[in-house]
């Protein structure tokens, strides 16, 4: 619609998570003319999304407005919208808002739509096993483990109780370790003086990994440290057991069956299926095969980060999908394209590894730079520290401070809310109730 | 299940609001087993909703866990349910939960449901004007406020864009009061910046009543001051106009259309449909009429408080629907049952008014006791005072202080979210849609 007023060259990006966002913030002097384009019209601190699921944070804490983000930044506009197709040759994206697709121009493309969870073709678990990506989810996963409590203090003892008050989390990744050791402490700390005829103490969580090590991202020594601490707590961690089955009653672990009625999923994530229909090279996941230069293969003008693609790292590994990698290739792509650099001028990508961690609970985490291993009280504070700070906004940042300084002192949690549809959670589906009649 | 355990009456209360949670507390030392019976698994400080609803607060900031609050009353369990029937002559009470309903006896029944949006039997108005009685109303407003101004920034000029950056308020009740000022302040101090095709500060709010003044509990002289301090912000106030029709449009005000693409409806309230199924007399607007121990007529043992009851006050005029009475009601009956009176031993129940306040934004508000009035910068800190004072638990207070701070300092909102369906608020319905086709 502006495309006429003046030649500074179109810059399209797709999503406003970790790369989106830092690719649009990294283009603020660059004489171009970005839209952003997000389904939702906030930012998402991904790492932190488990604490809104054990009832931590509020969303609110963890998510800041684009708009709020970008709105010192003249030479970006902020688009609320799914973009529903891209097409290469005419470059143009097509973006859907509650009406209308609109056809948008592009002069340079960053798709940065990042990841969805994979069931890995057993789709039929989804209903079952909720993933944790986007606030509805951490709100729905937050609603049925208040509940199953709920529905436990209703129900006599028995097969039935047992199976409410055990909870299943599937993955061992940073994602799995965090819930099952944030659901054990809930159990133990926060909801036990709170009911009549349970023990909300004795709530067991079962942590399922499929490898033989927790956290195949970090060193075998974070694995067997994050483990022990998680045991410590009370945790019960199955290493190499694989799921063949998930359904109301729990889960199917090979002959074994783990009667369960919450399941979470953190055992895996593919990029969006844009990706597919692309018309590029993308592997199992669905991720773009990208250059070493980010840019999609025939089409030097556009860029796929986070994510949404993969990219071999010097150790000839795929690069890891965490918010680094996703920050410092968008940062990356907005420089060749401020420099409005030639494919043939484009120095390749290069992820600098400042290291990973993962936290188990109160004073309990691992972390690993390439030098240094630190567990427990330590590590937990370097993890502190370093959420805190990248926590996008002032004002969020005070909010969660004072949460997670209220919620140490206090053992409580603040965002202890049932909402939305409250009771239906642990209906079993209708068929297994018509067997039971 | 635990009936025989002792010889302690057995008293059930229905809802863990304002009145139903005071009546608990008032009953932790008497010899009785309490069982409070809500639907959610928190208590809501109703007052404060529309701020939520403005993305001023977080839904954990106005909530608190019930067992959490009732946690160190042994006498007191808590379960969540919906009360489906009671059987005033058997003395139980039937309550569902996610799979079955059982039949709780009492001795004692106190009846505090509370109110929901009532739209005067024109039920096919509630899909277009949304009602704030729940967190999950308050999501959706802010959900459909948001989108409608995402909505704009995509539009082009016309009357489409007006209708979109149209706001309806109808009902100049507090509520009404409060949520037109907010929304005010949302478009001119929030948004502004924030948006490139639109100015925020030009979205038309617009307050409707069909009565000839605002806050019609209140003095004249508040009513009118409300008004000129909505107006100075911007706000237009419409009185004595009768909503005739509500669509995706707009209202209908007799001959006169307004195109508001958003409709906020706080025009009034009902009591929830459970209290025409007692079998007892009720009003208009389904409130039993309670005996002067708010009792019900033949039951000595069964009370209904709060916003589920008519009662009338010393003047004569039915007692207003508002939080006090709520929680002096709960404590009288919690303190007729834990002395076991007889009928006549009762003395009436009274109702100590310490006044009445609205805001309507930033250092604006009405506020007045039977003696004193006030209004603008005073009563707004009047305002302040009360509501902090009152938000049940510590932490919920400081969270709420410090948000109300960081926004005064600088005009932001902190939880400006739209989650769940997120584009389809402003969708058209079909009809109208295959028409334009």
């Amino acid at each position: 619609m502006s495309s006429e007023r003046n030649a500074n060259r179109r810059v399209i990006i797709v999503g406003g998570g970790f790369a989106g966002l830092a690719a649009a913030k990294a283009l603020a002097d660059a004489p171009v003319d970005v839209t952003l384009i997000d389904r939702t019209n906030h930012h998402l601190f991904q790492p932190l999304l488990y604490q809104v699921a054990m009832a931590g944070l509020s969303p609110a804490d963890i998510a800041a407005p684009i708009r709020k983000v970008l709105r010192h930044q003249k030479n970006a506009s902020v688009l609320l919208g799914e973009v529903v197709g891209v097409d290469l040759e005419q470059r143009r994206v097509h973006a859907r808002d509650d009406r209308t697709v609109h056809a948008l121009p592009y002069d340079h493309l960053v798709l940065a739509m990042g990841a969805r969870t994979s069931y890995f073709g057993n789709d039929a678990w989804r209903e079952h096993a909720i993933g944790l990506k986007t606030i509805d989810d951490a709100i729905e996963i937050r609603r049925r483990v208040l509940v199953a409590f709920e529905a436990a203090e209703r129900e006599p003892e028995g097969a039935e109780r047992d199976g409410l008050l055990t909870f299943a989390v599937i993955g061992g990744g940073p994602t799995g370790v965090e819930l099952a050791g944030a659901l054990r402490e809930l159990a133990h700390f926060v909801l036990r003086r709170d009911f009549r005829r349970i023990d909300s103490d004795h709530a067991r969580v079962v942590l399922i990994e499929g490898d033989d090590r927790l956290l195949q991202g970090m060193d075998p020594a974070s694995s067997d440290a994050a483990r022990a601490q998680l045991e410590d707590l009370g945790v019960e961690v199955r290493l190499g057991d694989m799921v063949t089955g998930v359904d109301a009653e729990g889960v199917q672990l090979g002959d074994d069956h783990l009667r369960a009625r919450t399941v979470l999923w953190s055992a895996g994530v593919e990029a969006v299926p844009l990706t597919r229909e692309l018309g590029v090279e993308v592997d199992r996941g669905g991720r773009v095969k990208v250059k070493p230069d980010c840019s999609v293969p025939g089409h030097p003008e556009v860029f796929v980060v986070g994510d949404a693609a993969t990219l071999e790292g010097a150790d000839g590994r795929p690069l890891p999908g965490v918010s680094p990698v996703a920050m410092q290739q968008g940062e990356y792509v907005a420089r060749l394209i401020a420099e409005h650099r030639l494919p043939e001028q484009r120095a390749p990508f290069r992820y600098h590894d400042k290291g990973q961690m993962a936290t188990v609970g109160r004073r309990r985490a691992v972390a690993e730079t390439r030098r240094v291993r630190l567990k427990g009280f330590l590590a937990w504070m370097a993890w502190l520290l370093v959420h805190v700070w990248y926590l996008i906004g002032f004002r969020n940042r005070v909010a969660v401070l004072l949460n997670w300084t209220w919620q140490y002192a206090t053992y409580q949690r603040g965002a202890r809310l049932i909402t939305g549809d409250r009771l239906g959670a642990h209906r079993r589906p209708k068929a297994a109730d018509e067997e039971a009649g």
